[in-house]
């Protein structure tokens, strides 16, 4: 695994140099009221996988990789705005080690910070409107309508029991799998690829979103704090109906009954609470969090939620043999992609 | 006037009878979280002046008003989104003598609620992308990101003080002007009209726009509670540095000096709070809002901005008599945009 690794680090950081200096000179057309919290939510950035799924999709493509520059702009201003604001929504102080943009500059900042990224993202897309680019944007809009429909779904479970796993999968596919799948099939687009090559990568990314989100929510119970940049077990602390918590919920035994009930336990006040804006989630005890954590390996949601990563992986290697099969892709860059892949999922799991 | 009102509520209705159901039916694409909330904002929704605005420029370019309803629903939606925001930016509970989404459904619902209304705005075009709806995107995208910055300014106002007219009404250009800029233009850019016809209702608009925010302010510190649906004074409570308040400021007399003191105090413990996101600013208290509004009135803030309104509405209709020197126009429809201008910055002034 370590030469992967060290292959995907060399994938990103060549993405790195061609997409940085592009953000960068968009971040420069908002005012300095606008400027100053982008740019520090964005000096904090991450792996940068979604601009290397853009740039690589264009080169599976055949395509020179600046073709797909754009696309990568819009998808990294895209993930960039909704980190934004899911920290909001989630009430997060920090990410990576760092305060969150609303802990630094406040809710209203970071409200209109991300509003910005995400007209930013559209406008990167339209300002050269070619029939490529305007089909990206109106993709664009449709895999932001559903990341946005799965976040709300997300919120919503927090009020709501009995979530089947195909539910909580729905909501995957929309709140992760929506957006890497424009990521890793932008390129293409904006290439004027054949069809099947766009719909190929397109499935690849879909998979590959649901696999890195259920690697993700294993992290978000057993994950490292160093490593995740969380507290450890947020999610349980959180009380979030995520994949290994539902996986056991949906079953028929005694650790499901007592996991239900830890997870329903509310302090009497909060229970009074009749408003929605108000009856926020009371954060689990540090002995209830361990306790779920044992339910959850004991009956079966550790294993199940692998399980159930590695065969969307799968599903995701196998699209992209797909669209390895079609003559005109370069067979290289779909090595590239496969590779980052196994980055993208393969952290811990 | 009462004329008038009564012809510009007929072309309101006329409208209204036009875009609500398409409204209605692109909420319905949303997933039940985002729809109750959305659709709650919409329901205690205002005068619909912005699709009016979108099908009346339409018919000026001599088209059917079918051609403009795309651009009439993605203005709308824009509008909404922003409205949500900014209830949570400005910390608002109440508009037209509801709780806003963000009050009623939590904050986290309300950033999300809007997002989805962002992005769908776009979709509502791109869903059909002829050139004409790509160029409206294109401007829609422009709009929002000069209303983003507009907005943003605002807020930044709040923490500082030296700010000139001219900077102030800058401000309100991008707030305000941008998308109303927006409205009037985006039917004749769909009808594929003549570009002198699509520049010249674009300059009306961001004219009304000035005209219509300089009315706004000083609604904010005269206007009558039961109408405007806010606090009386509430500009003036929360010390906002709206056109009246900067026109003074900017003059050398001493009600700009015992103004900029009552602006300018705050009561010890806000001084301490170094963090920008904690020193939210402390309301003024009663009697010195009573001060506050004489100062203005005294210092010829009043007076100043009523001029300055006019001006800009009558700039608007300047831009708009020269659109009806063209040729293709439909004149008819101008004067309904006319008076419909007229009716949007009439209110109380």
């Amino acid at each position: 695994m370590s030469g992967d690794a060290t292959d995907a680090q060399a994938i990103l950081e060549r993405a790195r140099v061609l997409v940085a200096p592009a953000i960068a000179e968009a971040l420069q057309g908002l005012n300095p009221e606008l400027r100053v919290p982008a740019q520090y939510h964005c000096d904090g950035q991450g792996k940068g996988t979604r601009p290397a799924l853009a740039i690589l999709s264009t080169e599976v493509a055949g395509a020179p990789s600046e073709v797909g520059l754009a696309g990568a702009v819009a998808i990294e201003l895209i993930h960039d705005f909704s980190l934004i604001h899911d920290d909001i929504i989630d009430d997060d102080a920090e990410r990576r080690h760092r305060p969150t943009v609303w802990a630094k500059y406040g809710v209203g900042t970071g409200v209109i910070t991300g509003d910005a990224l995400h007209a930013l993202a559209y406008e990167a897309l339209l300002c050269d409107p070619t029939p490529c680019r305007v089909r990206a944007a109106h993709e664009l809009t449709k895999a932001v309508s559903a990341m946005i429909a799965g976040q709300s779904m997300d919120m919503a479970f927090e009020h709501r029991s009995a979530i089947t796993v195909e539910q909580c999968l729905a909501m995957e596919k929309g709140k992760t799998g929506a957006l890497l799948s424009f990521a890793s099939s932008v390129g293409a687009i904006l290439a004027d690829a054949p069809e099947a090559v766009i719909a190929g990568l397109a499935e690849f990314g879909m998979h590959l979103g649901v696999a890195f989100q259920a690697v993700d929510d294993l992290l978000g119970i057993w994950g490292d704090p160093a490593k995740t940049g969380k507290p450890v077990s947020s999610d349980l602390r959180e009380r979030k109906q995520s994949v290994p918590v539902v996986f056991v919920l949906n079953q028929n035994s005694s650790e499901a009954a007592e996991l239900a009930q830890i997870y329903a336990r509310q302090p009497a006040e909060a229970r009074q609470l009749a408003d929605a804006a108000a009856a926020n989630v009371v954060p689990l005890s540090d002995e209830a969090v361990q306790r779920v954590r044992t339910l959850i390996e004991q009956g079966g949601g550790r294993e199940g939620t692998q399980v159930l990563a590695h065969k969307h992986f799968e599903l995701a290697v196998a699209a992209l043999n797909c669209v390895a099969q079609t003559n005109s892709v370069h067979t290289g860059a779909i090595q590239q992609m496969q590779c980052l892949a196994e980055f993208i999922v393969g952290r811990d799991f």
